[in-house]
């Protein structure tokens, strides 16, 4: 039988972090944890070897708790039949300026919606940790349809 | 064509919820944010027509981050085509005492996984919010298969 819950190797985290494109960021405004969907990309430096995490956005709240408080964490998941994957990226977050943003051009990194996106965030990770799950879920004739 | 973003009501946020059962939780531990997946129900009291988010937890760090900072967050969301949506409820959190922890009994939020869950957390809204985005999604075919 599947062990319940295994834990990701790092490498397993970047390889699944780069097969998704929608993801969760949490961040701080002022006193408040705020929780928002965003469509994200892996940018990858070939030279350094280095990953991050880049999104585009414009909203103001948004924006301003990654200034205000660069801490923040994103995840992705994904659940398929009875296993379920989830990563989450802690780290710090902020403001790409204008020579940097052009790298965003390059990835599979376009809005969504066609609402004004005005800037590039990168998230430099601090911490990388993925599970995945072996599901059992008795409980599933019991969900609504 | 239909609007790019689109805001939900109340109402349609909660049928939303109900029909969920994998949210992200994002909570603070100390001075940093954390975010975790949770497997979550919604509780509806038809007397007083209070609707909480309940969820049952076992690990240190999320309890930990709820009883310190009570303030969290929770999102669950759903992509299907072109079209996603994402409802977000903001609120307080805290531990079920052993008399009020039987109500998750009654909900289809049983642990995913066989690892000991100790607790039962409610969340009571300050403030519940949706969206439904219709996408455009030209990148698609650069994503990694």
């Amino acid at each position: 039988m599947d062990e319940p819950v295994t834990e990701m190797s790092t490498a397993e985290c970047w390889e699944f972090l780069r097969r998704q494109e929608l993801g969760r960021l949490a961040f701080r405004l002022v006193d408040e944890v705020h929780l928002v969907p965003v469509n994200y990309a892996v940018d990858h430096d070939p030279v350094t070897d280095r990953r991050t995490i880049l999104f585009r956005t414009a909203e103001g709240s948004k924006l301003l708790g990654v200034v205000m408080h660069g801490d923040v964490a994103l995840e992705a998941d994904e659940l398929v039949d009875e296993h379920a994957a989830s990563v989450v990226v802690r780290g710090r977050a902020w403001l790409l300026d204008e020579h940097e943003a052009h790298r965003a051009d390059t990835l599979p990194l376009r809005p969504w919606v066609p609402t004004p996106r005005y800037g590039v965030v990168e998230i430099d990770p601090v911490e990388v940790t993925g599970r995945r799950f072996a599901l059992d879920r008795p409980w599933r004739h019991m969900l609504p349809g």
